[in-house]
This record gives C-alpha cells, sequence and structure tokens, in this order.
C-alpha cells in the first residue's frame, strides 16, 4: 500500500512526448508516481532509454520495467512486421500500419494488476483522439469500457475501488499538449517520438510521429530541444 | 488470416484441466485452435509442459508462448509472494493468495492481440464460476465488459468484428466438466492442476486447486489418472 496521506496513481510512460506531459499533469495535480514501462517489443527501443530519463526527471517513486513480447504476434510495423510508413499526411484516412493490435489493453491491463497491489486506483495514459493517428484504442468510449472491466475485474473493484483512467490529453492537439508541457516546464528534448530512428536514435523526420511532432512545436510556436 | 472455410478460435491454454476442457468443446465445436500459454512468472511452472502436451493432445493449428513477468508487480502466492494456502476448504468466503491481480484481463488481453492478427473474433478461456474459488475475474459481467472493450479496442472491431469470449465451463462444477471432458475422450492425465507441486511435479493434494480436482474426480464417479 502506498501513503494515503498523498494519492498515487500508476502512470504509463512510454518515453515519448505524450506519456511524459500526461505523467508530468498527474504529478501537478497531486499524485506521487508509479511509473510502468513496457517493452513490448518496439522496434523503436531508444524509447525505452528516453523512459528512464524522463522517470528520473519527474522523480518517480518507482519506475517498473516490464517485457511483454506483442512481436511474437506480428500484425505491426512497429514490432517489426512490414515498413512503418514515411513521407506522407498522417491524417489520412485509415489505420497504419504502426497500429499494435490490443496495445494499449495489454497496457492499461498491466497497469491495472500494478495499481491493485499497490492499493491505487488511479492510472494515467498519453493518449489522444485528435492526433490519434486513427488507433482505436485512443478513443474515450474504449477507455470507459476499459474503466469498467477493471472495476469488475479485481479484488479491489469487487471491494468498491473505482478505477479511473485519467486521459488528460484526450482532446488536445500536439500544439496544445507541447503547450501545457512548456508551461510546466517539462524538457522535451529527454524524450523520443520517431518510429524509425537512425542507429544513434537520431529521428527520421518523415514518419507520422515525427511529422505529428514537428507540426505540434511549429503550432505551437516553440522549438523542438531535439532539433536544435 | 485463417482459412474462412472452418472458422478459428483462439483459446488460452494453462495446462489444467479447465483450459483443456474449454478447448476441447471449441474443437468440438468445429473451431480450429490457436492455442495461446501465457508464462506470466506461476511458480507451478510444470503447468507449462502440461500446456505443451495438451496443445498436442489437441491437434492446434498452433502453440504460442509468451512470456509476461507479473511477478515483477507481486501480490500474489501464485507469483511467489506469500505461501499458497494448503488444508482448507476450498468455499471459505473471500479471495485466496493465489488471486493473481487483473491476470485473466492481462490474458484476455493478449489473446485479443493475437486474434486480431489472425482475423479471428472467437477466443475461449476455461474460467467457471461456481468453483471460482473467489476470483472476480472469472464472473460473467466480467466477461461481458471485456467483450465490450474488445470490439471497441481494436481495428477489427472498428470494421464490425463481434469479439466474442466464450467461457463454456462458466457454470459448471468441477465434476461436470470432468465428465464433459470424459465424454469428449480427454486424457487428463495430460494435465496439470497442482499450485505448490513437489520437484518432481506430482501434486501436494492439499492446495485448493488439488482439492477441488479430488472432489470433482470424485463426484463424477471418475479416477483421476494422475492419482494412479
Amino acid at each position: 500500500m502506498t501513503d494515503s496521506a498523498q494519492p498515487s496513481a500508476v502512470v504509463l510512460l512510454s518515453g515519448g512526448l505524450d506519456s511524459y506531459t500526461a505523467a508530468a499533469i498527474a504529478r501537478a495535480d497531486g499524485f506521487t508516481l508509479y511509473a510502468l514501462t513496457v517493452r513490448y517489443g518496439q522496434v523503436h527501443a531508444c524509447e525505452l532509454e528516453a523512459a528512464r530519463r524522463v522517470a528520473r526527471d519527474l522523480d518517480v517513486a518507482r519506475h517498473l520495467e516490464i517485457e511483454v513480447d506483442l512481436a511474437a504476434f506480428g500484425g505491426s510495423s512497429l514490432t517489426g512486421d512490414g515498413t512503418v510508413e514515411q513521407d506522407r499526411p498522417p491524417e489520412r484516412a485509415g489505420i497504419p500500419s504502426t497500429y499494435v493490435p490490443a496495445r494499449n489493453t495489454v497496457l492499461l491491463s498491466l497497469a491495472l494488476g500494478w495499481a491493485e497491489v499497490l492499493g491505487v486506483a488511479d492510472l494515467f495514459i498519453g493518449v489522444n483522439a485528435l492526433d490519434y493517428s486513427g488507433y482505436p484504442d485512443c478513443r474515450p468510449e474504449y477507455l470507459e469500457a476499459f474503466e469498467r472491466t477493471a472495476r469488475l475485474a479485481t479484488r479491489a473493484g469487487v471491494e468498491g475501488a473505482r478505477f479511473r483512467v485519467h486521459a488528460p490529453l484526450i482532446d488536445w492537439t500536439k500544439a496544445q499538449i507541447i503547450a501545457r508541457g512548456a508551461s510546466l516546464a517539462l524538457d522535451y528534448g529527454l524524450t523520443h517520438s520517431c518510429y524509425v530512428p537512425a542507429p544513434d536514435g537520431r529521428a527520421c523526420g518523415r514518419c507520422d510521429s515525427c511529422q505529428l511532432r514537428a507540426r505540434g512545436f511549429a503550432e505551437a510556436g516553440l522549438t523542438d530541444p531535439l532539433s536544435r
């Protein structure tokens, strides 16, 4: 059990810009942070290094890394099956090849398991529906369905815990996320966004994630520290 | 995508008696089986050997083993945190120490991910609510909530797939499960049920799982091949 004087939250931390901002909002809201990073076979493994930097910066109470090999299922360019799209408008219709089947359900299930052990009812995830690149498991109705499942799934839920999945960025643009992060003095130079980085970790600038990030900084009127 | 002439199902296979029977029912119902075994850090790892034997016996199209270290969270005697209860009536009130936080949600999420990649909408899980030992994530209302989450979570769901979580054993006693298995000519000598087996894999006969199994065979009027 965590200290009841200050509420705690389990935050999913990928090492990207969104989850960093969501976790920082949780901290600003008074939560003690338990950060969970899931190594699910993403080919852009330097995200994991970024997650460690971000966890240190956020002064989390604990940072747990857990591995689950979603690449065994195939079906996503993000875990090495096929090629990540580059050089196209990221707002085109349809679900991109980087969609990882059931990823957020797996991530939230793991966060739920840890939360129950910690005696924590609040989960934070950095999804957003506006810039969501067509991923179905970033929509509010999905998150509500997961909350209901969480309450029914757990001993804590049976005993009255009201699990909540907080998605503070859910209806924000990337520019709004970055502006909020700037107001919280976040150092986005710690993060990593690119789906197909160079061996030295440098961003490609051409995948959906790089394009959305670049446009977000531009619209927020800020300079990406990674582009300096 | 799997062959559309015969429907396929993803079946969660633990190596225990229940999941073997549930998978055999799926096969009897005409499904081609894709068996998923999750190594989640259970201390009774000889279950995994049993899962391989059972998968061979069921002639599954594919048997995938995937690892996720739920022991990292702690909180369950089944993953090495504390001691598994022995020598007590298994129907006592309350949730036992062998409860693994969010386990079935993690298992079903992984099954969902594989199902989506395979183009499969039917999942089978061997839970039952009557002999359920007090686990909240074995109740029908939980499974319905997960189905709804699954439909909202996935590209396939967005495109119209109706994911179904089949739990054919849900309201059966252990004796009814065993009787059904016998009618399907299942060899329960292939399975493993004990939570705290001896180093050579022999069952303790004293944990909840052993007690429920022994009573089930007795009530079904059958002899457990493992007891011979």
